[in-house]
């Protein structure tokens, strides 16, 4: 077996065997495989695609190049949650304690933002003295006190992954379904959990920007879950308007508190109840409300007792930013956009993301919205507030926005778009 | 400008706009963009393809990555020739002072081989003393005393090319006509040539397998030299057969030496007057007669005179196999074919060639063949003699050579292929 030999079958369009795919991908984490073939090897596969086999073989490899966890040992049916990634998606934060509050264990592995999506971690990094990183023991010590644990995942999982994933993102090698699939389902496998619903976002500030790549990422994980004996569904949601009234990692957690106590923007609180309810059923806990434990204050309870846990204080103020800067409405008349990249980029530039992994990140900075399309807003009236503790840095997240917002005519008719667009369950 | 947005573009089957070209070549050979960065761009190339101007500026920029050489301080005009690497191809060692002989400047940079093809540096190493890399003071005065000069290409030609070259061998990415094109011919015209004459191989024993694919590369070539204003022309000639009756280092240098003495196998004797045909064209010396340079023993002196040069000495024994192995007829009949490809991968085995770039070669290692296709054989009669100094390598040897060569009953006609398929020369 050769590393040549290998791209080459998938350059000249053939399928790569159990054997080529085994090999390569632990041949590559040993570091036999280099990082040039790697890519070419990506490359290829991008333009020329893996079928449903081969993908389910690759990332069974992956899964296979670490450690698997178990959480076997407890007593509440394991339901976990991931989310393509976009702008002003917080659910996380509010999902899992919320669902840990219905009777479901929550391992929730998480990342850090990267370009203009943000990252879970750096949201609760804003909340003084919580803690990302934490060991097996550690984790399962908060889940079974909090039902839920929010962390950053080990070294030994998927390490395959961890390598590749890196390696794509240099060489122009992201954008290829099965590798995206079987990376985001290798680590969400070797992780142990017994369930799984994936919010796979469509639009402007998703990933996939289209219903049919987004309901093909989907259906490919679906699969995968099925194929290694975990429940898995997963929603389309709409992802061309930020979710919520806030992105930008302090403004995300008060947005999310507030939906734990009760309250919160009506979109971040309906894709929070939909996914919850997706986990509760795929964990078999079909009697569950989660509306009521929302209403009841038990999910705040988790949330206190889950940031308590990881050493946070749920009392202790968020960070503001130095400085603000308002955007006002140009014209009256009815918002019909705005648009969820230009916000996203806006809040990377004002600090809330990182350019590149080892940079650090403002907890304060970010974007607060007034007003979300639908609304009739008034010339003048505000419609953004950016938060920044670099204001040399509003001019440049000012030309992200330009256009951003679209107003209509006063009357001008607004149909909203759903939250969830489809559902998609495995085929048995 | 960075690698990924380069990338993303051929990816993405867009062009690459001069800007793009000039700053990855250079940004590539600074070690700026690594390794697996240029590598799944190789791939994109070979995938998505290069247009004409894209080609003709990426080889633009490569040449542009080193030094260029000067001739024009010669009062003979200059002439090479490049050949695409075939099984028995020993072409350059009686052309370069055939042509030389002729009238014209023959500053021939060439390379080892890689593979189951042959190098001309390895061929002529065989020779007691020759040496192949040459200061570029020894290179000139070598072709003022010889007329021809065959020596290894200096570290200062298209550094670009040295490193994108390896990086092709072990990434897969080595079949793509645009980065081939662009590979030979950065280094030739660095090189400073006047003129250029092609042999594109066509055929099992050659790169190109089949006419279309060399035609391609080819023109491609042709075109990159009018370009740059290098008069050059290209001949496809056969490769599905081995060239001459020899396979290996110096075999062959006994089998040019005898071209030389006015004798040798037909068809290397065609190939060779063909191409010094060509290369006097293109040198404006169209009076000059080749065949009679062979007659009359002012080649040969040539010869002498350039090995001599290059601290070789002429009358030196060659080296002579410790052991060797007769393959014969398995039955009587007429020898219908005789694989290239399969000779070629023998001859590597028994030692003629390296598996990687650091590995020695056998000087006396090879295969003579004693019949071609054509020829009347009888059951029992030497078909092959194989050479190698490690007999344990036979077994290996004669499991490439399984079916290689065809025997068709007594009687059966043979229609024998032209070495000389087509001439590819500029538009204009």
């Amino acid at each position: 077996m050769d590393a040549v030999s290998v791209i080459r079958t998938k350059r000249d369009k053939g399928r790569l065997t159990d054997a080529q795919i085994d090999w390569v991908i632990d041949a590559y984490t040993r570091g036999e495989v280099a990082d040039e073939q790697m890519s070419a090897l990506a490359m290829a596969i991008l333009l020329n695609g893996m079928d449903r086999a081969e993908t389910a073989r690759w990332t069974a490899a992956m899964i296979a190049s670490g450690e698997r966890m178990d959480f076997s040992a407890l007593a509440a049916p394991t339901a976990d949650k991931h989310s393509t990634g976009g702008v002003g998606d917080k659910i996380t934060l509010p999902l899992a304690p919320l669902v840990a509050a219905c009777g479901a264990a929550v391992p929730q592995l998480s990342g850090r933002g990267l370009g203009h999506t943000g990252g879970t971690l750096d949201k609760l990094e804003s909340v003084p003295g919580w803690r990302a990183s934490l060991s097996n023991a550690e984790m399962m010590a908060v889940l079974r006190e909090a039902g839920a644990v929010i962390c950053a995942a080990g070294d030994g999982l998927a390490p395959a992954d961890k390598k590749l994933y890196a390696l794509r993102d240099v060489t122009g090698t992201v954008e290829a379904i099965p590798l995206i699939a079987a990376s985001i389902m290798s680590k969400k496998i070797a992780e142990g959990t017994g369930s799984l619903v994936l919010d796979v976002k469509v639009g402007s500030g998703a990933f996939m920007k289209n219903l049919a790549d987004a309901r093909e990422l989907a259906t490919t994980m679906v699969g995968l879950g099925a194929d290694h004996g975990v429940r898995t569904t997963a929603l389309l949601t709409d992802m061309s308007v930020p979710l919520g009234l806030t992105a930008g990692n302090a403004l995300e957690v008060r947005e999310s508190v507030e939906v734990l106590a009760g309250g919160g923007p009506a979109d971040v609180v309906e894709l929070t109840l939909a996914l919850a309810r997706e986990m509760l059923d795929a964990a078999g806990l079909r009697d569950a409300d989660p509306a009521k434990a929302l209403a009841d204050g038990s999910a705040m309870d988790h949330w206190r007792r889950m940031i308590t846990a990881q050493g946070g204080d749920p009392d202790a103020p968020l960070p503001v930013s130095r400085e603000q800067h308002v955007v006002t409405a140009p014209a009256s008349g009815v918002l019909t956009s705005l648009d969820a990249y230009a916000v996203g980029v806006a809040a990377w530039r004002l600090g809330a993301g990182r350019a590149r992994k080892e940079d650090p990140v403002q907890a304060a900075a970010g974007i607060e919205m007034h007003a979300k399309p639908g609304a009739e807003v008034t010339a003048g009236q505000p419609l953004l507030t950016l938060h920044t503790d670099t204001p040399e840095r509003f001019g440049y997240a000012l030309e992200a926005l330009d256009g951003a917002a679209e107003i209509a005519p006063p009357g001008t008719p607004y149909e909203p778009s759903p939250i969830v667009l489809e559902r998609i369950a495995p085929d048995a």
